[in-house]
């Protein structure tokens, strides 16, 4: 018996097939390159006949399928939206793998539903029921888990934590997508360094050097390893929001640990210490004493082995 | 059969006993006064006793007895942290209790908890699964119910939303009750209202009449219907502070609806469409228009409706 994790992100597919133990027996790796639509499905169903055919060649048997998506898995019309992939706003993934995979049940759920459960099956929430992984990529999300289970919400959306309101009043800049991940999101880092360089004409640092478009977080994490201070600015901004929205997480669930994770966390495992600081601050004083800040155990991983949990879970 | 609700309130006792159908039987109240310590804790076996006493001549009996503490009900040592009781850092209120009932079940939690369940069993959350009071009286805290079950946290502190981050940077005033409680709670009101006053010495309303110390909730709203523009001013803010805080919950739980209670709503019900304008701004878009904001059906009596369905939930 072997269960098949399928990572769906922006720009790659990743699938993994495990034992039940948890130990990946093979993976593969696919860009999704400009592919769009009805081609992105079958990019998805093609890795799962892959995966099917080999582990038939090794007189294995896949028992379950799950399936993390960039975006939020509708319980009710088992349809997914996924902002990135044009076409996805309501894509009916799960008959298009069912077709394929005929009596192997299959789960779909989000990305940071996903991160969660991985770290909780084999990462660094292993043994916590109430924990949180915040996800601080491109974008920012919250996979939630209360008393061991996934919080969904009345339509299957909880969790959307870039949202947060942290600091007023409004401004229209964060319409778009939401006042937290205007600052503090891998984009977001780009997007107040770019508006910065462009406003302090003073500033000649390393990062006036770039081409100001092709400004990315790692080139201000890396200014700011450098003491840029125009990086430093950026980058203690976003600590403070990061702090604040732990703060609010710590507040609201009372949960035994808070998880960063996604691809800031990377560069940014370092300022762990500093969040918790901020954190400090604002939280709930007791609330605050009792949880632990950690980062991913799994790090670009943690989406296959969540969605293969997701798997063994939806066979038990 | 019948089911004792005791609502333990920081200034009285209110009890009431209930048919299993939730039909109020029998009311008593009691003004806690100057009492500390064991003497409240006295305060509430007495009624208790004087409850059992009046059903047993009735030819009834309590089969289940539940408590809403105005505080934290800490499942794993059985005591009640309330912070505006003299003497109940720690009170073994659970033992206390039991003494007295014997074999009838007892259940305890916070009030914000029995709030929700209140509104859940018999007021304007009947039928929801995924709801939140949001209690905003002297403090602020939020009852939160996912998919049928109060939120916990690991240490029975879930819910603390009066410590909710929403203005940066971050001030020292903010740390005996937090941000948010300390701009829109009843206290927080008047608090912000005095600081105007005597920061503006340009003010001649209808607030610099009255002795600044003796200003509460109450005055700033009365002041407010009649277009006071300081208290235009205080509430304006506090609308701000409502809509931000109610968007923070519709972005991370997703919930079917939001329940507006507490002294403050009471006066600041009307508000409800302009709140519901600001949480449209900064919530994640989907997730606002799936919730519906409403105010408590059940008002003062949310506390006893809510431990009389936690005393039956016990019995199940």
């Amino acid at each position: 018996m072997s269960l098949l994790g399928i990572d769906l992100g922006g720009t790659k597919l990743a699938a993994a097939l495990f034992n039940e133990n948890g130990k990946i027996l093979l993976r593969s790796k696919v860009n999704i390159g400009y592919r769009k639509g009805r081609d992105v499905g079958k990019l998805v169903t093609d890795q799962i006949i892959f995966m099917m055919t080999s582990a038939e060649k090794q007189g294995d048997k896949i028992s379950s399928v799950g399936l993390s998506v960039p975006g939020i898995s509708n319980s009710r019309t088992c349809t997914v939206w996924a902002p990135n992939i044009p076409g996805w706003s309501d894509y009916p993934l799960l008959a298009e793998v069912k077709n394929i995979t005929g009596e192997v049940p299959v789960a779909i759920d989000s990305d940071r539903a996903c991160y969660v459960l991985g770290e909780s099956w084999k990462g660094n929430a292993k043994g916590c029921k109430d924990v949180i992984f915040l996800s601080v990529g491109t974008g920012i999300g919250a996979g939630i888990m209360i008393n061991g289970e996934l919080l969904r919400g009345s339509h299957d959306i909880a969790g959307a934590i870039g949202w947060m309101a942290l600091s007023r009043p409004f401004e229209s800049k964060y319409t778009e997508c939401g006042c937290f991940e205007y600052y503090a999101s891998g984009e977001g880092i780009a997007k107040v360094t770019k508006s910065l360089i462009t406003r302090d004409k003073s500033y000649t640092g390393v990062l006036k050097k770039k081409t100001v478009d092709t400004i990315d977080s790692h080139d201000v994490f890396s200014a700011f390893e450098n003491d840029d201070p125009l990086a430093v600015r950026v980058i203690r901004q976003c600590i403070e929001f990061w702090g604040m929205a732990a703060a609010n997480l710590v507040s609201l669930f009372n949960p035994e640990k808070i998880i960063f994770g996604g691809g800031v966390f990377g560069p940014a495992r370092k300022l762990i210490p500093q969040i918790r600081q901020e954190a400090i601050k604002w939280a709930q004083p007791v609330s605050i004493t009792k949880v632990v800040f950690d980062t991913s155990g799994l790090e670009g991983d943690a989406g296959v082995y969540g969605a293969a949990y997701l798997a063994l879970k939806n066979l038990h």
